[in-house]
């Protein structure tokens, strides 16, 4: 049997190189703050066990990693109507990116970048009867960790920068695919952002993809199997920005990133990840993060192909 | 001499091909009631002289024709500084496009496009003391009416169906290129769009781009010679979205329109027209109205070159 | 065990429906002459088992499946070098788009793309002595069929025809990414797309992919463990156009097609798959043949994750 | 009256800061071996003087000014159904994009980018029976200089390095806007580019532009009155690629730029001009004859507006 802990003690040797040569994002305070070197990493198997190493249990803010969770969400609510409304193809173009949106109407390439994201966010306000609070909750139980917060102090700094987010807003409500006001809408979508988790808490909250949509912790399905499939599909072709490609061929695994530093992958039948080490490259992914999952995949021989 | 009165009697059947071709605006419903078989025209020569036709003295929503009178006015204030924040380049694109903007780092390819416009705005911010009322006064005198006003519904409807310049509006904070608060600049935007003004109003009011600058009825200069040259140069090359070259190509003179059907043309040194009708072509132009000046220039030899 | 016979035999009616929506290449003669409603499949185990329904026996023209083998072979011969003149990442554009390459200096999003084929054929000019006939009879070797040819009237329309394939090929040149004569590479690469194979033939040919890189025929690799997986990945991203995040969700097996209207697919560890029937969607891919892939995969359930 | 002379005399101390700031072609040995401190200007105004200063008299390689010619000529056969086959809009991309083209099927902006330019040369085959000779009789009969030649040197240097031209011809060829054979439309363009002549020859051959058409030294019209005033325009929307609207701007004439460091400009009605200098800006027009240009306007006043 393979023996996990003793290659997740391997990692830090491993990507001891590759620190030092990324960029933390610095657009808000409360991410430019946290010390670079930090690195931490938490698998959480289908039969229940967990393993960690370096700052696997220190809280991080979640980023983009949120929008796995709310397009789960909103596929449980909303089903396949979902993608009348965001597709399902990479996008080709920074994750921010407006231009596609224009040549294409209003509909976003998929739930991943910040446009798509911003309609599921727009999706789940009209199945949530009190969507923070909802949202908490679902992220509590999907992680077994009830002090989950979200950072406010990050939420605020994100409301306040988010000019190019509240751009996108504005664009796709002209569109039509947003149907919510506009505030309510971005308030939601940045408090998802702002959630606080630590790499374990990723992990055990991703463990659905890896168990054909079965809650971690309850007799119930978060997601159907086919559901289940087709998001750990999404994050293979879409879950790293415009780097997915490279992660596909360098990985070989479903990921899903953050600008916070974390990336969450998933070995369907297997076992769930996370990763976290703040230091980005130049497509706003985790590079010792990369490099982390990379060598996993190399020494336990796991990936999907 | 040219007997313009004459001309300007031929124009009604020159046109009336064109009538019923066209499609008027109708995102607001303000726009939407104008009946759409409405042609006006004024003439205003540099010598003081007013000519009319049709429906020359009925007010209409001015719309973009507004943005050649804040252009003039922040050039005024700020003179070559303006140029730093917005381009004097055709931008081959809609004007309301964001993907350029993406590409270019937040600068606008002109200040006709409602980009540019809405970074003119911004920088009047900084220059008036009470904008609304300030711009309201500026376009009095040098239209000659006093009892010019805004449009209170088409202001409402422009601010409630606004959300693409919305989203300029924070995209292009998000570049740093607007510097007051969004909700502030976005009023005062709309607040001149929903001016409502005659052909003969507008005639009367452009006429100091055919007088080197010179006002129309004080002693005093709205503009320098080398910046009203400049801002005849832009209208040319910019005034008509991206029709500009066709209307350079086949009507000759220096125009700028507008969504509600007007278009404003100068021939330097000699008069100031504006022609007025509802019906818009593909590009967002009058399209009687490019017809009635394409005419007028035929039978007048009064193109540029 | 699953009864793949029995499966397979179930497909012509699951795809009825879709036969007669889609439009079958008529671009050149030899691709508008075949029968539209042609449908073939057939699957080859990796121990060495063949399944065939309809008409799968038949040759057609493998047209873009050729780039899954030419990538192969490269990649056999200059392994990683391959990829630092074409990129892994899905494009986001049509296959045979110039735009992007414009802005990405002359470097291919990927192999799969016709600017990027056009670079992997230019890759093996360098490494094959004869290479029309060195390719060939690598694909007699890999599918064991020593009947293979070239289609000489295909290939010569697709030279009459190619001019947007000669047009990316001089773009690629003007950026130094296409070493060889102009003339040379285009040669072979219409060569390479006219080859004509069955269902059958493609099927065991692929077979290399579901085998870790293994010869189906011979004791030696084709490419290496690693290189296959990758193949495999590259496939999934991006081996059906820009339809490639359609196939993963929808289909969920690393697909590469043509516009012959042939898909190749492949289940790593277990099995290689073609279908061919000749009308294609909207975005090049055949219809029925999506269809097919689509049936069998939620019948066996075959899918990657 | 206005002291030429004495103002041309005052152009090489009013240039000399921007020499040496800008970067000569060196796409081709042949420009590149130019010394980059050249400067020349000629005047050739409509009652027929000519003023010069420095090398005014030496040859160059006159590179897009050609187009200016070549259109003249395609408008002189095929009057307005040359903009069936091209537009009259400002691209807004640089003068060698394919981007556009793609997304207008293959219609070029305008025919002063190098697309537009391929298709009029394409139009000109169809009309004239020994192409190269026939204009180069053309442009000795509209210069009054009997030796003009071209420069084989530069045509078979254009021709080895041309392939981006190259890709454009196939690309128009794939959308049906190339008739001819590209080989032949590649040979007459490229022809076309390499004409050696000098700021007076240029000077005289443009000033039928200045003269309504008007033969400079024989009792015809080279166009009509109206294809003047629309060339004249053109130039003013389009002739300096994508810096267009910064000339029209700052200058305030109709220019038509060339690699070659030309530029030929027109003030209708009185004189036409063209001025030399090697080193190029960033969108390709030359430095030191644009700054000659627009001094030359604010001294003489003889801006077009």
């Amino acid at each position: 049997m393979t023996d996990f802990a003793s290659i997740l003690g391997s990692l830090p040797a491993a990507i001891a190189p590759y620190q030092g040569k990324g960029k933390q994002a610095d657009y808000i305070p409360a991410l430019a703050e946290i010390p670079s070197d930090k690195f931490g990493m938490a698998i959480s198997t289908v039969d229940g066990r967990d393993y960690v190493i370096g700052d696997a249990e220190e809280g991080f803010s979640i980023q983009s990693i949120s929008k796995l969770f709310t397009l789960s969400l909103a596929m449980h609510y909303a089903g396949e109507r979902v993608f009348k409304r965001v597709g399902v193809e990479p996008s080709g173009n920074p994750f921010n990116s407006l231009s596609q949106l224009e040549s294409e109407n209003g509909i976003p390439r998929n739930p991943f970048i910040n446009a798509g994201a911003l309609v599921i966010a727009d999706v789940l306000l009209g199945h949530l009867g009190s969507p923070k609070q909802d949202f908490l909750d679902y992220m509590r139980a999907l992680s077994g960790n009830l002090d989950l917060q979200y950072d406010e102090q990050v939420f605020r700094s994100e409301y306040d920068t988010g000019h190019r987010n509240a751009a996108l807003a504005h664009y796709l409500y002209s569109f039509g695919n947003i149907k919510h006001p506009i505030a309510q809408v971005l308030d939601f979508y940045f408090y998802q952002c702002s959630l606080n988790m630590s790499c374990l808490d990723l992990a055990r909250a991703s463990r659905f993809l890896a168990m054909e949509g079965q809650h971690p912790f309850r007799d119930e399905r978060v997601v159907s199997p086919l559901q289940a499939r087709r998001i750990n599909t999404l994050m293979m072709t879409c879950g790293t920005y415009d780097e997915a490609g490279e992660f596909a061929f360098h990985v070989g695994l479903p990921c899903k990133s953050g600008v916070g530093g974390g990336i969450v992958a998933t070995v369907p039948g297997k076992m769930s990840i996370c990763v976290w080490s703040p230091e980005l490259g130049k497509k706003g992914n985790s590079l010792p993060g990369m490099q982390a999952l990379k060598t996993f995949v190399e020494k336990t021989g796991l990936a999907v192909f």
